[in-house]
């Protein structure tokens, strides 16, 4: 059962894959796809409201996970933002130092993460 | 014909637009595609080169716009991505002007423009 394989970290991935790149699934199948792994309901609560087998929800689950994945394993999109976002945060948390910091020093190593950002940009 | 309403706007997103979707075109379309938007080739060149005629070029090239432009239209990744350009520069400049501060106020403008970066992520 997908179910129990998936874990926290899974789920994760599935939602911020969905976020990304959801609008490319069918309408169908996001809602589908939202009923799984947003709104954590179980396979047989999906079938029932969707009015189709409990082993055609899996398996569109699945197909959607893997449209999505692939669409991340082209574009590296979500990785690319990841990234930024603990850059962001790394600069945050020179700011909330900054008192026990040298502006001169400060500002330097702040430039170097904001470098490092737009680089990936 | 396409060269003449391409202004350097139009190149420069499609060039983005590339940058950030290109990898879901086929290999022929990205050859093809990459030689007119990026290298500059002319429908005529890139046509003897590709061994099809000047219209399929102009054709292919066309869609291959079309598609992108689609992508962008449903995900809005390249928008998001030119908001987070700008606001990383507002922190850089922040930056140049740091000895007029006061590190205080500094910090404060900086996390706010952070702040901001952090929720379109």
């Amino acid at each position: 059962m997908i179910s129990q394989v998936n874990n926290m970290n899974e789920i994760l991935e599935q939602a911020l894959l969905y976020d990304f790149y959801g609008e490319l699934l069918t309408e169908h199948q996001k809602e589908i796809y939202e009923q799984f792994v947003l709104e954590d309901l179980s396979l047989g609560e999906i079938a029932v409201e969707a009015g189709i087998s409990r082993q055609g929800v899996h398996d569109l689950v699945k197909r959607c996970g893997r449209t999505l994945k692939g669409y991340e394993d082209k574009l590296h999109l979500v990785e690319k933002f990841v990234s930024i976002k603990e850059k962001v945060k790394q600069i945050d948390e020179l700011l909330d130092g900054y008192k026990e910091r040298e502006p001169q020093e400060l500002v330097a190593d702040i430039r170097k993460i904001s470098d490092e950002i737009i680089e990936e940009l």
